[in-house]
């Protein structure tokens, strides 16, 4: 369409940066449910995951990574403590970072959730 | 020692949200070169790599994810316009993630760099 702004390509996203809280230590040391239950948050909020990879630390704690399409979401947890780094950044239009951190912390059943977002490359 | 806070396991870390631009387009679509060249990065600024992952975009592009033991770094490319979208998460005190940026604008021969630093989880 003559003048349409192309929404993939360019420089620009949204990057979601979130901490929550009160989640059920047991989850958090589970790295195959936390693969899952990220790349199913993403999936659900428009993004398209490429490869998902994990790491599980001792003597506990787990980091998943998820290579969008889009750019690439984290969950970094710390089972000691019930809590986990979250992060979302996704370029285009058709994810919304807001929304896979709210439905990853509901499918957590995380008590709190903080999240910021940050609006980068060009305006 | 008594009193003294560890520094592993503290729910607080750094997070660094870059952009450059003015890179050789070439070097921005070349995976082994992107891989190598974030490795080399984060580890000459303390951090260790447990993994890192690539997936190369058509027409053009390359996201990279190095998943760290302090959590995680990313380059996103834009050859096209020779620019790239930068993330490095450190927790604990051993990596600097503004210098693993500093590093990697280097190395990339980057013209401009704009980075911010994001101070995450308990303060």
């Amino acid at each position: 369409m003559p003048g349409e702004v192309p929404l993939v390509g360019r420089f620009a996203g949204r990057h979601v940066l979130a901490e929550f809280e009160g989640i059920e230590p047991a989850l958090l040391d589970d790295p195959a449910f936390l693969k899952k239950t990220l790349a199913d948050a993403v999936t659900e909020a428009g993004a398209t995951v490429c490869e998902v990879v994990s790491h599980s630390f001792a003597p506990q704690g787990v980091t998943v990574l998820a290579l969008l399409a889009e750019s690439h979401a984290s969950v970094h947890t710390y089972p000691e403590i019930g809590a986990v780094f979250v992060d979302v950044f996704t370029c285009g239009d058709r994810a919304d970072p807001e929304r896979a951190v709210a439905l990853l912390a509901k499918l957590l059943g995380a008590g709190t959730v903080r999240m910021s977002t940050v609006e980068r490359g060009e305006s």
